[in-house]
């Protein structure tokens, strides 16, 4: 690797751009794939994205801009995917290229819901890209507060340590500090589970219940989750690394959340799809009940996941938020 | 133990309030001794504390009142202390009868800023109280929150499990749950030192870093709180139970949270002098700080405290909250 790696984003989100933000303090040129030909052609003439973060300046000299999936993954050596879970499968559709010797990063916060996959499984499984070249960057960290550059930490997970490194490097800056583990499977569950406690939190919040019983439900959450990601994936790890308890934290505790926002809407009373309706999105969380609740029931080794259970029965089994809530106290401690 | 229990509550703050309330759900009658003669008075009259949690409304029948602790400590069996910790130990000099043979329940935030002792310790070592009928009442519980009678849950503490029952369940209620431990020593330290973190997050939001770092902070607060306990007291305990983890989130993130204040005001630029005057209080964090850094350097086996060192810094050496911090975040990760 001696002449410098070429880095492409995909997606243009708020995440998508606050990536694209932390990659152009270092790098001279930084590619970004969109899909909508509107968003590229605003960001040509106005420097900023129409959508998301629009306080946040390029300079255009240093973004390679296109709508052409594979024109971009040809372009680069490291692919950042940073595409909602639910587009993500009808996106990659297009994709012809052969990208096995690419570097896979994956920024995408759930898993693929119609395999139940991680999304570097999904990369390894069906473009061969072996599992040493697949990362993943993990928080806590609010697109929106990138922008601000307020000081945020990231952990980026991939099995080879110096590919890690490499990737951190170019997102680190006065205000993005870096760590890398090697624990790129438990990383990607926590991605996506956090999403699901976010939607717990917020139904607890729509319903009216406190600080204090939102306390007890975050440090049932991360137990939860470790239990969870330790069926999974047996190995030595601190749960209570920023990368799981502290995405876990900004993610529960925030109110800018979707997830949370979502799961405060069905605690107020909207039914699943008016919330999904109001909110002109689908919460990432949403997919990713229905995914772990699968997993676990499917997995010999299953696990007691009394809050992603509870969630499950809200938003696909109809039952009545305030009665599924009251029972999951009783098995909160 | 045929006879009920009689249970006294020293102290008239919103915490000792909120316990009073509790154990008014279940027991025919509850000792209340607090200093003041007006404070007595005033619940005479009104039925409520003029000071604290004024919308909970007592009924008189139920409450042994008075300001002579010798009366109040010979009336019960359980004597529960909820007296700011810079007091309990001026409040105990008037104590001249013999409570060797109580059972004492601390509900005391900190610990003897005077000798650094535990407030189990010191009942020990000063009263002749063996360890057994020593107990610890911990949250994640804000007393505004049982004011409203919202869900909280309660962990008790006790080396001898059927008195933390019992205690346990006197303090039961439908918008109260109670587990048990017996990690007396453990849920002590934690419920202090959970005050000095919450001053961390109060300073670190007035010198302006937003909810981003706001996670790494508590997510490396709970593995500084696991390595500080682990040294004083090695038992097997899982970290992120309610009355640990819970209780530092509901602490750190609560914009209710005195410690948490008074940080906030440092953070601004206030002198500690000028924020407790401006508080008309000295918060818990402000002495528990102190006690930590002290009881961790004088330890054989001193642990790597970044967190409380940064609070020590700045509430006892004069130090800039702003460099302080700066230095901080190149140690999180």
């Amino acid at each position: 690797m001696s002449t410098p790696l070429k880095y492409a984003v995909f997606g243009a989100g708020s995440w998508a751009t606050a990536i694209v933000k932390m990659l152009c303090e270092n790098l001279n040129e930084v590619g970004w794939y969109m899909r909508s030909v509107y968003t590229k052609e605003h960001l040509l003439r106005e420097q900023h994205n129409p959508n998301y973060l629009s306080s946040v300046e390029f300079h255009l000299e240093q973004l390679k801009l296109s709508n052409d999936i594979n024109e971009m993954a040809n372009y680069a050596d490291v692919l950042v995917f940073v595409i909602p879970s639910a587009f993500i499968h009808s996106e990659l559709e297009k994709l012809n290229i052969n990208i096995s010797n690419k570097i896979i990063v994956s920024a995408v916060k759930g898993i693929m819901p119609e395999s139940g996959l991680l999304v570097g499984e999904h990369f390894h499984n069906f473009y061969k890209v072996p599992y040493d070249n697949i990362a993943v960057i993990a928080g806590p960290c609010h697109a929106e507060e990138v922008a601000l550059e307020r000081l945020s930490y990231l952990t980026i997970s991939c099995s080879d340590a110096n590919k890690a490194k490499t990737i951190a490097n170019s997102l680190s800056s006065d205000y993005i500090k870096t760590k890398i583990s090697d624990d790129i499977v438990g990383v990607e569950y926590a991605v996506m589970l956090k999403n699901i406690y976010a939607i717990a939190a917020g139904i607890a919040h729509g319903l009216g219940y406190g600080d204090n019983f939102q306390s007890v439900l975050m440090s049932n959450s991360i137990r939860e989750m470790k239990r969870f990601i330790k069926k999974m994936h047996q190995m030595k790890r601190n749960i209570n690394n920023s990368a799981y308890l502290g995405d876990l934290l900004v993610t529960g505790y925030s109110t800018f959340s979707r997830n949370r926002m979502f799961g405060n809407m069905i605690g107020k009373g909207y039914t699943v799809k008016s919330a999904q309706m109001e909110m002109n999105m689908v919460a990432e969380g949403y997919y990713a009940t229905k995914s772990a609740h699968f997993l676990n029931e499917k997995n010999n080794k299953k696990t007691r996941l009394p809050i992603i259970t509870a969630v499950y029965e809200v938003l696909y089994e109809n039952k009545n938020p305030k009665k599924v809530f009251k029972k999951l106290t009783e098995k909160l401690d």
